[in-house]
């Protein structure tokens, strides 16, 4: 596609060349000819300069001279909007015969059934989902329109999924929860509801509810590795990073936003709007729209604030050295 | 089952109407008509007060006017039992033929085998175990009796397993311990031991020793994203939260309690009853009884202490604000 | 293989009875007649003087008397060639009718696909490759010569991987990267690339790059349970230990060393050499060589004199009770 074209289709200024064609997008490093790399901050301008790339995507203020320029108003959002130009993914269609599929189960058409993928009995799938070779689909699963469970899903009975989820391989969604009484198994006789837009990172575990539902309400992303507890409820549009665990029957508003490596107990309530820093362990209820980080947690202001205080002070002593302790 | 049945069987106190019939069990907030909930403390009073369940299961002291309850020496056990005689699992039996059995493996009456399972040369396995769709069992592994190996499990060679073992989907057990000798591999030549009615949660991986034995004794439970490094004993009874992480050839205790995402370090010794608060890094051996947390991890209280001073510390700093910093 | 002739293979001194027959390697607690145990340090000696191993392998200084001995100059290296010396593994070779192998992916010669695997289009796979029973391998994936790829691994479309590189069951590699602009996915379409002699554990996630290349060089190994964001770059022989995690964009340098649990945050760079201590989380730039830890990390010595600093307060604090509180 020419650049001239992508500039128009996405509504943005050109800069530059509009007829040199553009075959992909990469990064500033290792674009090459054909190729439109973005460049968003100011410190990577470096970069930019010595970029390969046959043109690049900037925002405003970022216009590099002697380039051919995409210039957009959010450069972020247009990047999406290039890529769905210039990338096209095949939809995968029909079922394999080196499948397992229930003859009580519900497939509708134009869905996708892979290789050594089980599906078992009164599981429904929805119009134009695929479900990639060696997925297991445990009985009476539902599964809505247009997802995409990777290979090596597992999917326990009686979990509910809405339209346009994403499972990345690996994931596990309905195991046990962790629920042991006096050294013996609590059976866990709920289950498991997302929503719309879920996506779930890779090897993440999502548990089912000891009793009644483990929750993931529509537009929640969740990165690889995470741990979701039994009966856990997470609110529309929360956004968890990498390694993140939350503790069984934990309440997570609307539009809260995980770092990494977050730990949250159980039962407590987090707030809609609450933002939590990477590595943040939160051991009690907190307000909506907080910004809360260190373990326990505390504001992150006074937790920044202490652990500059702590490391002066260490610094500190490392001048007045040994003496002061025997003292 | 009518609610003085339940009642009855489980030898616990009617109030009410014992004609009705309850169906399930679930939560105060999810349940509905035909169903009971268990209510176990006064701070969820208001959720009991204004839940749609049939029924309230409930400890001495909170009964609830009005209500039917079952009235239970201990709620939490009680719930256990009461799930056991409202609920069914079928048991799975069977070899299906879209599986692989080497003809070499001894498998007992009454297994059940799903599709696309991988079992390997002289592998054994006891009678009544369920090894569930997509699993895959190297060579020269023994698995006892009752033992449920959900989907797309890895059991790698020589790992002997007891009887009642519940495994996660997506578990690992035998994988090389992460072992280099001057950036060369350190073959992994010996094995891991599971014994009776350990739990292992979704997507755990223990380790295969270097040399001898990974060791988990009887009636562990392991949830799930933990990481058991080579050479590791885990001792009898032991509790390890998710993804917490031990490193190789540390020996842990019997009766041990560990939290969410603690860290253990290699080649040291966690002495019985230990208790480890989540998110500790335990970078010494620690004595029988101890209950820690922190990184390095200290005793409970003085940790406590310590981030109580610290954040107090900060708080006061802001107050004074930049001028003691510049000072 | 007698004693003797394993000492004059590994060119190494024998002390004792050359003549006895040794079949294996294992641990001073559990080695037992025919087996030779490792005795690296001193602290081991009570152990060491109760084993029953037929033989020791011990380093200069740690001869005990009136057992027989292999004294090795560097006995890390030694146990190493000794393990290859006693132990083989069968290399396993051809295809499986029960796998699914595209017309037109290319398999070289002696290469050995097990049950359930899947392979997409075009993929290529080198000589002496084994794909374990239930690998996924997504469509325009190379791998190279002498792999290990073990069960149920995942690799999305488009992954470069080099020789000698070993997958740990249920590792996923290429998996989309956590992007998001404005709540809409940010389709991943870069790659990965594996370098030679990697190898990467048990359910470990390496995230294909939004745009270019995730990039793991030769001889980086990277434990079990580890999360390697998008875009990420990490250098030639560098080693990352269980449970870690790197953000998407954050380029690790040569011959570094991470620890457990470790977060490293994205778009950062760390540089050559570097060394960084279990649980740290990594806020910044860190320069070549430094040793690091803590959250947020800073010199290693300074974060130690904090800690010890904090807790020496807090004990102080107990001591003085809650007067000093109220005060």
């Amino acid at each position: 596609m020419r650049l001239k074209e992508i500039a128009e289709k996405i509504g943005a200024r050109l800069i530059g060349d509009g007829n040199i064609e553009i075959k992909g997008v990469s990064t500033l490093e290792e674009a090459g000819p054909g190729e439109i790399a973005p460049y968003y901050r100011k410190r990577f301008m470096e970069l930019a300069l010595s970029s390969k790339a046959s043109a690049l995507l900037v925002g405003k203020g970022l216009e590099l001279e002697g380039r051919n320029l995409i210039v957009a108003e959010n450069p972020r959002v247009a990047l999406v909007e290039i890529i769905n130009l210039l990338y096209s993914w095949k939809k995968l269609r029909g079922i394999s015969p080196k499948s397992s599929v229930s003859s009580s189960a519900r497939i509708s058409p134009n869905v996708f059934i892979g290789n050594f993928v089980f599906i078992g009995e009164n599981v429904e799938i929805g119009e134009g989902t695929e479900i990639h070779s060696g997925v297991k689909i445990y009985e009476n699963v539902k599964i809505g329109k247009n997802c995409k469970i990777y290979s090596n899903v597992v999917i326990r009975e009686d979990t509910l999924i809405g339209n346009n989820v994403i499972l990345h391989p690996g994931v596990v969604i309905g195991a046990d929860g962790f629920g042991f009484e006096q050294g013996k198994k609590i059976p866990q006789v709920g289950k498991v509801v997302l929503g719309d837009n879920v996506e779930i990172g890779a090897n993440t575990c999502v548990d089912r509810a000891a009793l009644g539902t483990t929750l993931i309400e529509d537009d929640v992303k969740i990165d690889n590795l995470c741990q979701i507890g039994h009966g856990v409820k997470i609110g529309k549009g929360t956004l968890i990073a990498g390694m993140s665990a939350i503790g069984g029957s934990t309440k997570i508003g609307k539009g809260v936003v995980i770092g990494g490596m977050v730990g949250i107990r159980d039962n407590i309530e987090i707030g809609d709007g609450v933002m939590i820093a990477a590595k943040t362990g939160v051991t009690k209820s907190v307000p909506p729209g907080k910004i809360i980080s260190g373990y326990p947690h505390t504001d992150i202001n006074i937790w920044r604030k202490a652990v500059v205080l702590l490391y002066r002070l260490a610094r500190k002593g490392e001048g007045e050295g040994k003496d002061k302790e025997k003292g």
